[in-house]
């Protein structure tokens, strides 16, 4: 059986592994202020063309989402995102844990839009009796697998500056977005059009760790406490410093991103050749295919992947993720399957 | 100019008054521990048959729903309610703040039913990445002034048992409710098919007060803890014991009640005559016309309302609410005026 | 029996209720809107001479306190507190219920002093693994009825402002403080001294009701929305602001403190005449004598009263509490009692 | 610069490296479910003798901490910890974060004994006005390097279970007080004595990692959820599983914290044959010698480490750490520099 269900079945890329044997035994500080941390923040800065953002380096997604949202938000104020974003369908109400409303919008492809967010500030007027909507959580790529056209982004950027609103995007598979054919954005202009976002790693070739990047130091000045206070300062920093300093230092983290998109590409486009359609246009390692029920209890036979939602007594719509540790040989046997 | 937006715009009925002045030089223990209180309970218990039941005194609805919902959930766990629903239409995010989603549903009458619900387990069965739905909040009379029949309520009631979820209702409006012509529900009904509601005074003649009641002792045996700590437990207690049972004396509460839904009634009749449709059907005290914008522009000039919707560019749903201080003279002034 | 246990064993000063019944029929706006309260806090603010202080009315003491404090903190933010404030002794952990250490220092009278918050700071070096000491809560008068001198106030008013560090004061009894003979603080200094504060009505002759002032308008400009999320924001606010512009109208709220006091000292200085000492020195309207055993027992047969804490085998510390409404007959039977 | 600062200073133990290298590219299930996580729950409850306890596995103490105790405590419940527990003293008000107090108790040695949960309890009669002590925390070996015995451990777990308070223990360095000489409990009788317990990894071999242990199923059944809403649920659990696994296959991990407390107590003996006392009895690998201040100024050249505590103007207290990386050589080094 091979798995298709995500991108964080393996362990981390050998070169990570290699490193971490190499750096054992060295005695380095702890909670992130070792040498290897220090550089591997100073390397992204400098990657992201911005001296003076904040970098903290956490274990996971959620953690990062959470500790974001806590530290910039005030008691009564609300996110706006996706109804398919991470914060609002998989994180066990994590925000509203800290206290904080996520207002959801239902949209087509996973991306929010300007309209959107005009459209949830006319519905919040009634102060003090609704919440104030305050964040904008977007995700890139996205739930869906789409990526951010550089236009949306500033849009959204505009926008939200010009109505107080913090914008923050949920980079998990951030090297994905980036990678993907139809991306017009770096990493520096994400960096400018964002007031926080993060760098996963977890699921593109680490064995754990999110770079989470506060792009103005008055934003969160204070962020380190708010971290230590929700369990998420690591004792051994050094695990996750080492994993950016590596992924980062020869663009192996676009690389392994680059890798994963081009054996789903190769994917998608056998199954259209196949006549096979998708919930939403491939861009990314997740890929969305509506195949017939008979079809998929046959490939269930010989691998795992979510079924997404069914579309009719007929059609599924699957999800098939990618990752950086997909062998091409996989990709063509599964296309051999169908 | 008169007043339609709500019915707490005047102070208390006159004998909620005549009784604090009355007692007002009595020495009597504070916390809810005075005796007109502890009376009040007796009586509340008697008149829902249900000698079992804790009743708390809280200052307002939203506190109830507060403390109500702190009290009962777990911190994954979730509260299902429609979109209209006081905690999350109106409420500044207060469920939220001590931790839980409100899960929503829109619904075309503010009122939820069993394949709401039974959808909503649906969607939320990728244990632990979803919060788990434990707590049902539904509202009688709802936001749009509907009231639930026996049968659905009845409906309710069991699927909830039968799911392990708790059934809660808001019963800030619930005398109009209980005296609303399309009523077939009693008071001990109300506690036998829920699992914990309150009767709201300050929408009903009351300075202030509502009276939480949970139906089963060993439901949240600590609830007085939670009280204080939430900033709801009054020193002066027999502020709101005093008026629960002025106001349950000689059933004072469903007359005034009445007299609401009475004057409703009579403009509902005036503004179908005159072929106005609404935007619900009307069933309490708080009616939804749909009018054309010139004629609402004309009654501006004597009224106030809540302008609820824009139905088209021609059509505005109105909200008008009266009370149990409304004067009929002012209701056939309004028909007049129409 | 009668009752020495509280101030807040009685109703409100007939004044206020005859008031309640005068303007009762009037329709005012609700949450805070209606003209008695806007004149109330015109009032409050002239005798403040604060006229840009924001202030709002909240129906209890803990409510207040955890207002102010879940609006002012950062989540990784701490209260500095004397182990007796009430936040810490009495309010069931309210503070912390909202995300907030307390850190207690012991005090022999209640008071904080700059010693106090200076090693509170020193200890609390090590960031990010403790919390941030960020407001300093005192009360005034303490809960051990002692008063704080101008001189101190000051103090801690310069010691906060240079090290970063919000000064709130609890002022549940402060009608009580500035009428003691001790007092040389007006209340526009306590204004001055502190960020925020608040005047409280439920022990000094209200229904309930307490004035939350913020001093400065950027501290907590979106207070409004904290107060409807904590459930705080009345819809009848017209009821405390009827009270607390009845109560500053002519300096009612200081006549009726003085009596309290007037009475407690009454009583002390016939219990310092039969040779009895005290906890803390007597101060304001709750006074801690220490009596033999023998003697309490005897006093509980005609009166009730808190046993503070026991001294010693035969010596008890009483908490004995005089209020507006205490009549000068039950304090000489109680003297003769002795 | 050799540090004695921390046990936390290296990566992981080199057979710990290996098995991840080994099982790199094997395809496992996320979030705990893969093959070598189940391996190690089974492991460790066949070691402690309990099939039905369940294990879970974290990043982080700070973690563990606040998960167990937002999981067993109800929202006016709260913690009973020595002051110098890690809760209390190191991890940012991240229990109060979660919404409940810690109420300290001073200690001459970290640990917590029966007399100091009687007065407690004592002092937390005022329901509802006070918070309701519930969880009693404390950790072995403790934060001043104590060890408890299996007398003291059994008195305060009777005491629990008499007064319906739950036992929680700390095992940030359960393996070095397992190993400590003076130890006479097994981790089958921790596993009895308390209602739940970590054991840690992060500061005895691990990268990083903590098994919690819930010792009666019935005790917190949806603790997964809980951890997912707190950001603990790691999506490649596998790191933490292969980690316990290597850890306690073969009693690595006893192996490891006796190396680490027996390069304490060499250097131990060697502090004390010059004269030097120390602030608690040094039982484990956290030591405190009491060290004229030229001495540790001098030591400070080649060494680091904390200095607790000043005792006098002469005199210092100083923490000294070993790990079960420490080189005995370093510690020859370290007493010939003395």
């Amino acid at each position: 059986m091979y798995s298709f269900k995500n991108d964080y079945s393996e362990g981390a890329h050998p070169s990570i592994l290699q490193k971490l044997l190499e750096t054992n035994l060295v005695q380095e500080p702890g909670y992130g202020e070792d040498r290897y941390s220090q550089k591997a923040r100073a390397l992204l800065c400098e990657k992201m063309n911005r001296p003076d953002a904040r970098i903290y380096f956490v274990a996971g997604g959620t953690q990062a989402n959470l500790l974001v949202i806590a530290a910039l938000l005030q008691v009564h104020e609300a996110v706006i995102s996706a109804t398919t974003g991470h914060i609002y369908s998989h994180e066990a109400g994590a925000i509203e844990a800290v206290g904080h409303r996520i207002i959801t919008v239902d949209t087509p492809n996973g991306k929010l839009n300007v309209d959107d967010l005009r459209r949830v500030l006319e519905n919040h007027r009634l102060r003090p009796h609704v919440v104030k909507p305050r964040l904008v959580y977007i995700s890139n790529s996205t739930e869906l697998g789409t990526v951010y056209r550089k236009e949306e982004l500033s849009q959204l950027s505009v926008f939200c500056r010009d109505n107080g609103l913090f914008l923050y995007l949920d980079g998990a598979r951030l090297g994905h977005a980036l990678t993907a054919p139809q991306n017009d954005l770096s990493l520096a202009e994400i960096a400018e059009l964002t007031d926080a976002f993060y760098i996963g790693a977890t699921k593109n070739g680490g064995l754990l760790g999110e770079a989470v990047v506060i792009n103005r130091p008055d934003l969160a000045p204070e962020f380190d406490y708010v971290m230590k206070q929700k369990g998420a300062l690591m004792a051994k920093g050094r695990l996750i410093g080492i994993q950016f300093l590596e992924l980062f230092k020869d663009d192996l983290y676009f690389r392994l991103a680059d890798h994963a998109n081009t054996m789903a590409r190769k994917l998608t486009f056998a199954l259209r050749k196949k006549g096979y359609d998708f919930l939403t246009e491939p861009e990314t390692n997740q890929i969305f295919p509506l195949l017939p029920r008979t079809k998929v209890e046959q490939l269930k036979l010989k691998y795992q992947f979510y079924e997404w939602s069914n579309i009719d007594h007929q059609l599924v719509a699957l999800r098939l993720i990618t990752s950086w540790a997909t062998q091409e040989s996989v990709i063509d046997q599964l296309i051999n399957d169908l």
